[in-house]
Formats: C-alpha cells, sequence, structure tokens
C-alpha cells in the first residue's frame, strides 16, 4: 500500500465500505433524530396553519372538558369525572385497613382479604358503570377511566405488598431488639460493663443522601404521601422516593409546549388520517377480499404507527417528564432504548419501563421467591398482562371479544420469530421483525376490533349496506 | 444512598434522566434507521399493490426507453442519445492530446489551450443541443444529459491533471537518473566500484497488494483505462484503483433490487405527491399572500424532503455501490455522516464526497501550492461549484434565472447561522439548523424556478386565468 502511496499520480482512494453498509460497522444515526423531530415539528405547524386558515382561532376548553368528562351526546351526566371522583374511596379504604394492620386492630390474615375484596371491588366499578351507562358514556371518557382504574389498582397492589414488606421487617426487626436487650441485660448482670450503646444504633434515624432522615415504617401511612405516591410517575411504592432540589423552568415549558402542541399533532393525524383509512377498509375486510385488505391494512399501518410513536412520546416522554419535574420526582426512567431491541422480549421489557418494574417486583420475585420456577412467574406476568390489555380495550369498546388477548397470545410465536431472526440473519434482522410486528401487528388489531364494533352496534345490514354502494 | 437501599421497602428508584432528555448523553438510536428504511420500504409495496390492483402489470421498457432518450411528445429524434453518443468524441480528442503530450509531438503549453479548447466546447454542447431543439428536448432528458456532461467535464479535468503530475515528476526523475548516472560514471573513473545498483531500483516495476506491478505513467494512456475510469464511481483519476477481489452476489442483487423498488417509489412520490402540491401553490406564491404560500410551502416541503432523501440514498449508496460492485471498485467512500452535519460547511463537505474529493484534489490544493492564500482557493472552490449548480438547472428549464446560484450564495449566511447555533446553543441545534436549511430551502428554490418556468413558458395570462377561479 505505501508504495502505490509514494506514486507520482498522488493516489486518493483505498479500499472502504459506504456508511450505509452493515459491513461497515458504522452506527452513529443520532442526527436522524432531530430530522425525526423537525418532520413532525414541521407538520404540526403546517396542520395549525391550514387551520387557522380555514378556521381562525377556535381553541375551546369547554370542549375539552365535555370530551375528558365523558358525557356523550345523548347523555346528561359526567360519568368520567364521577367515576374519577368515586375512585378516593377504595384509595382511603385501602389506607384505613393498613393504617389498622400497622397497629395491630386488624390481623394480617384478615387485612389481606379486605385489601383484595377492596382491589376486585374497584376493577369491577367501571366495567359495571359503562354497562349501566351503555351509550351514555363516549368511547374516549371511557377509555381514560378503564386506563386510570387499572394504574390505581397496579399503585395499590405496590403499596400494600411494600408496606407488608416494612410490617414483617420491623417485627423481625423488634424481636430481635428484645432478644438482644434480654442478652445484654444478662451480661450487664454478669460482667457489670454497660453494652446497650448498640441497640441505638437499631432505632437511630437513617438519613438519604440530602441529610434529611429517612422516612420510617408507620410514619408512611398518611393521606398526603398516599396522594404524592397516587400522582407520582412510578408503580412501585416506596417510602423514600429519590427527589430533585429544584423544578428547572426551561425543562418544564419545553414539555409543556410538547403536550399542547403533540395533542394537536396526534388528534389531526387521527381525524384526517386514521378514520377516513379505518372507514374504507371495512368493507374489504368484510369481504375477506385478500389484496385489497393488505392494500388498505398497509395504507392504514403508517398514519396508525406515527399516532403511536407520538402517543409513546407525548406520554412516556413529556407528560410522565412534566409531572416528575413538578413533584420533584428524581427517577426519570420511563422507557429504555426500545427501538434497538433485537427481540419481541427485549421490546416489552424496554418500552413501558413503570409497568415492567412492577411486574418484575411485585410479580416475578415474590412468586420465585415463594418457590416458584421461573417459567411460572414468566406465564403468570404475561397472564395477568395480557388480561389488562383486554380490559382496557373491550371495556370501553363493550365488545367482548378476545382480539387483544389473542394479540398478546401472539407475541410467543413473535417471540420465537425474532429469535430466529436475531440468531440466524444477525441482530439487525431481529430488529427489522420488531418493527414489523409493531408496525403492521397494531393495525390489524384495531380494523378487527372496529369491525367487531361496528358489526355489534349497527348490525351487518351496514356492511352489506356499504358493500351495494 | 447506600443507606436508602437497604431499607425493607426494597427501593428500586433512583435518580436518572428519561433517554430521549438530552442530558441523559444517550445516542444510539441505530434501530430508528431499521425503522425508516421498513417504513419505506412498506410505503413502497403498498403502492405496487395499489397500482396493480388499480392498472395490472404495465411494465413498459419502451417508455423507460422514451423517458430516457429525452425524446419529447412533439420531436422525432432522440436528443439525448446522440448528446451521449456525441460525447465519446471530446473523450477521444482529450486522449489524442494525452498520447501527443506523453511523447513530446505537442509542448506543454499548446497541449494545455489544447484541452482546454476541447472541455469548454464540450461544456456548451448541451447548452446549444437544448437551445436549438427547445420544445423537442424533454426536461428529464435534458437534465441528465446535462449531468452526464458536467461529470464528464470534471473527468476529464482530472484526468489531464493526473497525467502531467505524472509527466513532471517522470522527467524530473529521467533528469536526475541522468545526471546520477553521470555521477557514479565519474565514481567508477576514479574510484573503480560499480554503482550502478541504485539506478535499478528506479526503473524496477512497483507492486501493489496483490502482487500485480503498477501500472507506469505513459502505459495508462489506453481507450481502455479511460473508459474504465468514465465508467467508475469517481471524479478523481489514479493509474492504479484499488480492487476488489470478487464481486459479492448477495450484495449485488441487494442494489438491484434497491435501485428497481426505490425508483418506483421515487417516481410514485413525485407524481402522486409534489406534482399536485407544486401547481397548487403556484397562486399564493404568485400573489406573494405569506400565510397561504407558507402553509403550501411546508405542504410541499415532506414530500420534496423524502423524494430527497430517497434520491440520495439511491444515487449515492444504490446506484454507485452497485456499479463499485460491477467493476471491482473498491473504494465505496461516496458520502460520509452528513446527517450528524453540526454546521452547513460540515454537511456540503460531507454529503457528496465524489465532488468534495475532487474539489479538494483538482482545486484547492493546487491553488494553495500556486501560493494563493487559502480563502482565495476556498472562494474559488464555492464559485465554480455555484456555476455547475446553475449549469445544472437553468440549462435543462431553460429560464436562465440565478436562483440556484442565489441558493448557493445563501450558503453563506447559513453556514454562519449554523456556526453559531453550534456555538451558542450546542451541536444539536447546529444539526437541527442544517436539517431545517435542507427541508425548508429545497421546496423554496423549487417553487421560485417552477413559477419562473411557467412565466416563461406559458405567460403571465395562465396565472391571472388560474386566480380567477
Amino acid at each position: 500500500m505505501k508504495v502505490r502511496r509514494l506514486q507520482p499520480d498522488k493516489p486518493c482512494h483505498r479500499p472502504r465500505d459506504s456508511l450505509f453498509s452493515w459491513s461497515s460497522g458504522f452506527d452513529n444515526f443520532t442526527g436522524f433524530v432531530n430530522w425525526g423531530f423537525l418532520l413532525l415539528g414541521i407538520g404540526g405547524v403546517r396542520l395549525l396553519l391550514e387551520n387557522f386558515i380555514k378556521y381562525g382561532i377556535r381553541v375551546d376548553p369547554w370542549q375539552w372538558f365535555l370530551f375528558l368528562s365523558g358525557k356523550n351526546d345523548g347523555g346528561e351526566e359526567y360519568p368520567s369525572l364521577l367515576l374519577i371522583c368515586y375512585s378516593t374511596v377504595p384509595v382511603g379504604l385501602c389506607l384505613l385497613i393498613e393504617k389498622g394492620l400497622s397497629v395491630d386492630i386488624i390481623a394480617h390474615g384478615t387485612g389481606m382479604v379486605f385489601h383484595v375484596i377492596n382491589l376486585v371491588v374497584m376493577v369491577l366499578m367501571p366495567m359495571v358503570v359503562i354497562h349501566v351507562k351503555d351509550s351514555g358514556f363516549s368511547l374516549v371518557g371511557a377509555m381514560y377511566v378503564c386506563t386510570l382504574y387499572a394504574m390505581l389498582f397496579l399503585k395499590l397492589w405496590s403499596y400494600i405488598q411494600v408496606n407488608m414488606w416494612c410490617r414483617l421487617s420491623s417485627r423481625k426487626k423488634t424481636t430481635q431488639g428484645r432478644m438482644r436487650r434480654q442478652l445484654s441485660y444478662n451480661n450487664l448482670q454478669s460482667s457489670g460493663i454497660q453494652q446497650s450503646a448498640n441497640d441505638v444504633s437499631d432505632f437511630e434515624h437513617e438519613t438519604n443522601d440530602c441529610g434529611n432522615s429517612l422516612v420510617q415504617y408507620p410514619d408512611n401511612l398518611s393521606l398526603g404521601d398516599l396522594y404524592y405516591y397516587i400522582l407520582a410517575p412510578t408503580l412501585c411504592y416506596e417510602l423514600n422516593f429519590p427527589r430533585t432540589q429544584r423544578i428547572r423552568k426551561r425543562f418544564l415549558i419545553k414539555r409543556i409546549l410538547e403536550v399542547v402542541v403533540g395533542c394537536q399533532v396526534v388528534m389531526s393525524l387521527f381525524q384526517q388520517w386514521m378514520i377516513p383509512s379505518v372507514k374504507n377498509s371495512l368493507i374489504p375486510f368484510s369481504n375477506m377480499d385478500v389484496a385489497k385488505a393488505s392494500e388498505r391494512l398497509l395504507k392504514l399501518a403508517i398514519p396508525n404507527h406515527l399516532v403511536w410513536l407520538c402517543f409513546f412520546y407525548l406520554t412516556f416522554h413529556s407528560s410522565l417528564n412534566l409531572l416528575g419535574e413538578l413533584l420533584h420526582f428524581a427517577d426519570r426512567n420511563f422507557y429504555s432504548d426500545w427501538w434497538n431491541a433485537n427481540n419481541i422480549d427485549t421490546f416489552w421489557r424496554a418500552w413501558n419501563k413503570p409497568v415492567h418494574r412492577w411486574a418484575v417486583r411485585h410479580l416475578y420475585i415474590p412468586i420465585v421467591e415463594m418457590g416458584y420456577s421461573k417459567t411460572t412467574a414468566s406465564l403468570t406476568v404475561f397472564f395477568i398482562s395480557a388480561f389488562f390489555h383486554e380490559y382496557l380495550v373491550s371495556v370501553p369498546l363493550r365488545t367482548f371479544k378476545i382480539w387483544a388477548f389473542m394479540g398478546m397470545m401472539g407475541q410467543i410465536p413473535l417471540s420465537v420469530l425474532s429469535k430466529m431472526a436475531e440468531r440466524y440473519c444477525g441482530p439487525r434482522w431481529g430488529n427489522i421483525v420488531v418493527w414489523a410486528s409493531l408496525i403492521i401487528g397494531q393495525p390489524l388489531c384495531i380494523m378487527m376490533y372496529y369491525h367487531d364494533y361496528v358489526v355489534t352496534h349497527f348490525g351487518e345490514t351496514l356492511i352489506e349496506d356499504y358493500s351495494m354502494v
């Protein structure tokens, strides 16, 4: 090579690969993230401008309130708001039971039975209300109330379990302490040396990084502490959450802007692109026309996927960070890098960290510690997760089909497929399978639910009428 | 912190940032590249499917041939094909002049004058033909012929300059050799020791990595060598290009598929999305209606940008790699990571490596070596680049406006802006300025040219007619 470089023609070429060729090993594509945000931002600004040219300024907070209150065109009540207010009841009951347990008014077994009854009643409440109100309850209102109740269920579960751990540990400590005191009393009698200095450390208040003393078990059982936890962006209870020192103003403003602009983008995409697409695909889907149905499905896939991406960013980055900043909550690990996931399992572990952390801490590890195998624990986590997916979709839609449950079950062969792709074709292909399942799988589920929703609520005739046209 | 971890509530939170927050320092977004390709792939498949459902199979190579031959609806000839065939004449002349120079039939000064005349006539040829044929020449045909001629100009410039370097160097060598031989003859006479062994090394054939001997100066002046260089994906001539050992079949097939599918995607985006968008924005643009014109501009920005990205990938990755693979050409450095560029200068250096390498090797360094300052050299490169941008746009459109030239001039304030953004707001903002100028700047130029093209070729009346409607 050196000889070549000394030639009089000043050589400037040497053997090397293009950066997009996998063989080049190049992997710095950070610039494309800025690009993605910029494109979404430009798209958002254009939609706002178009809307402004057409209609002028039409921001109406009252419409938003109606939308979120769950009031339907026909209804006269605000069922979502009522259900949110009602949620204070199971929360208060839960705290009362814990108080009773902490001062030994209620026995452990009885307390647990109370807790289970309280939680089950809570989870069933939206199902009953939605069934009773039926058409007096808007779809979006019903959907987010179900999400709130599901979250509350997981949060209270964690609260109860953590308090139980603390209670068991403090009982053990006091028993040990009593035994040790007895021992030192004996020593004192025999040798006359005062040894109780050791015991002081057991009851001394431990401090955190900031020098504040850590809250110890029964002191945490207050309504303020419980509501801080319920508002905080986590599903795992702790007595002493890591806290930030101050609220960063610029950070806060950025997140607020993201939520405001992002919601507009999602709603525009939804109304202008997804809804017509879903409606148009009803007939080919119903007639099992494979070529047309696939074409429709692929057409739906792109706006649906963009909506999902925006939704992910708005929920897991903007909103949870906004909440965390306001509440001085320091742990912002709401998602890890699922976009690089090489198989479905990694993806499920990475995209929703709060739920994943809850499942590991409050379901998987306890089951393993109870002596069951890891497979049993994994399967339990999987089935409970499938149940909640079904709960979040079927209850608001009032169609008790099991597509969401089947979708979750479909993750098992997909996981095998993605792992095979990873092993035999390289990690890039595993990643491509994960992305493809996201992009194609979701619109497929949406089409199935929409089809069933239309058939259940408007009957087969509507579809037949459509086919005639 | 350790104290906290030992608490009985099994803490699982710790202070940390979300990955999308810049403060987290996370930068592995490789998965999004797979995502981008997958989305484009899905979009392409859907378009093909839609097209197939509507029209059946309609691949017509004859239409492609007509399209590329430059034949217009009215015309009866194939002007692009004729111009491509004609291009062999300046290439042949160039080789003849070089041959003459190498055997000292033509003096250095005269040869250079011949070369300059030959190249200038070559570059003017498409301008004249397009002007004479006028409406008998399709826009696309004219555009790619101009590109071919511009490339040929740069390639022959490099060829001539490299041969000149070799000639000068071999003359120096022979002169030195003659002097040294004279010297050693004298030594031999005085000391009787044979010293001519040194000289042998000067004429010994040097070998490259594969053990093949390197081609030396006058041996390279053959039509085969020249045409290999003209077909090879580079603008910089060398006597001994780095070569690959074999053609990778899978690599070749992938690149061919990319070119075939990619062309479909680009053409569909162009026809179904860009052309209506450009036509719709003509009126607001002509009436200087700022709000409507910006809305149109942003609407045009996204498809235009997608077309540009596809075009970039198809040209600089798929096509050039395909060509390189077929020709055993080993240096595939056709672009570097412009997507991470933090200022406009870096972007221009990175996105089109063949032209950048040519400009540095054959313009910038020679000018600096001639004793001029680096600023003069940079400005010369900049102006020649601006000239060629204007040439590639104005000649095919037959509107000698200077928007492309102005666009290039606009790079100077943009460069300052992006460097200020990089320095004062961090490199991310520099990168965002670069992306924004790409996304917004291009459709602005396109709108200006389209507006002028319509005014020049169809008159103001058309626009007024439109405005009435």
